[in-house]
């Protein structure tokens, strides 16, 4: 059984379409490739209530890890730490160790002639202002350091939005912490490609082949236009090796391309460019 | 005050990062540019139990729409409808006018050629089997109709996770809907970028801005490469005409613009492209 995760993503500019939400995906792909089931994903405004409330929600789930992003910089909607400690009924304290990494980081930024002078303005101690209990995570690459903090077997981890820091945090402190829970289990993935058959002709092929491979999970996903329809079949399975894993989903892929082109349809390996 | 709206979003390969989330993106920037207000977007698999779930937790929030993707076709894990009826304790019983839509789509299919005969396979009328009490909703460009109930003065819609049958079915079917009950809210944006000063530094000088343009929403965003970092500021509104809008951006970026040089910034009114 994999250890379960929960997404969070904090920001207005998710909400109002400005923004792909490229985090969640990344988080997505990354966790499960490191053998974390994601469960859910959850996108909120820049508002104490509802981060408080998403939080709350999450934590009833009782999940082993969740991850927020967004809402840790030094601006007034930046509010995920305050929705956090509301959550969990504590208060916000200025983290030592965090006011130490946010102090660091403009002393470097004074040495390097982007500053006239250190100076910790409110809105910059705000950065180090954690909820009680937490741990801070060096950001390599930007101000505010990620957040940790463990609640009755759930770690919570706040990351920032800033793409390239969120990915920064998340490789140095939390893969490494993943990879430990997740155990052996290992994500496996492939796709192959079919034409010439309807997705309501393929359904039962798929639950056929299924049935016969229980750890495998099939998906079909129509693609190509309008007139050159083709079905992307994604495979994929669960598994402590690589070996255990290809032999898995070769057996299935086997089965289901007899059972496709027994069925007037044609099966391709590599994505048909020339039909888009 | 908006009407507001809750996107949920169900399938496994946004949950393992295989896919991108450019259908709640796009859901939440059409919803939002007619006027309607996005509180949330969650995600989840494609299990019965969690879509239920979902739409239980959605429904007591008592949002004005509910819009649901993916889950809708022919195969064995498209199971919103099933996870609608569970939530709403009602039966699925196969819609006559849904059936229509579903038989007529494949006797086109028939006269195009793509099928030897018509026939309505149980994965076929599956697409048609809907919660006791929803409707169907036409779907111009593939098979799967979308469905729409209401509940207690919240419309629940499910559009197809396919990107061209989902924004088909909502700019025939739904969008007229949302521009009818936004009334004649509209929302109005605009960016400008600042560089020469961070954000932490910019943090009160939006507050500021902010405290004496209490209608207009500003947001900063840390944009560009490390070495040459720059800021977005994106300012937002919303109103009943246009020329308040900009009346109202135009004096929160004036009054900002002023503050950041003051504080030895640059302003621009483009996105300065030489930098990345």
């Amino acid at each position: 059984m994999s250890q379960q995760m929960e997404i969070i993503c904090v920001g207005n500019e998710l909400l109002i379409g400005k923004t792909l939400n490229t985090n969640a995906h990344w988080l997505a792909k990354r966790a499960t490739s490191l053998g974390i089931m994601v469960k859910r994903i959850t996108v909120v405004g820049d508002e104490v209530n509802e981060i408080a409330n998403v939080i709350r929600e999450s934590l009833q789930r009782k999940p082993r890890f969740i991850i927020t992003t967004g809402g840790l910089g030094p601006t007034f909607d930046d509010k995920t730490l305050e929705g956090i400690a509301k959550a969990l009924n504590r208060k916000l304290e200025v983290n030592e160790e965090a006011l130490k990494m946010v102090r660091e980081k403009y002393e470097a930024y004074f040495k390097e002639g982007k500053m006239e002078k250190v100076e910790l303005t409110p809105p910059r101690v705000k950065m180090a202002t954690l909820p009680e209990g937490a741990e801070s995570l060096h950001n390599p690459v930007g101000t505010a350091p990620g957040v940790t903090i463990e609640i009755d077997g759930t770690v919570l981890i706040a990351l920032p939005g800033v793409p390239p820091e969120m990915e920064a945090i998340f490789e140095e402190s939390v893969a490494p912490l993943l990879r430990k829970e997740a155990g052996e289990a290992m994500f496996f993935e492939t796709s192959m490609y079919a034409d010439g058959i309807m997705e309501s002709a393929l359904a039962p092929l798929i639950d056929q082949v299924m049935h016969y491979n229980p750890y495998v999970y099939i998906k079909s996903h129509p693609r190509g236009e309008e007139r050159k329809p083709y079905i992307e079949l994604h495979f994929s399975t669960t598994a402590k090796d690589s070996k255990t894993a290809k032999a898995r989903l070769g057996k299935a892929i086997i089965r289901l391309s007899e059972l496709v082109q027994e069925n007037g349809g044609n099966v391709m390996f590599q994505k048909r460019k020339q039909l888009s």
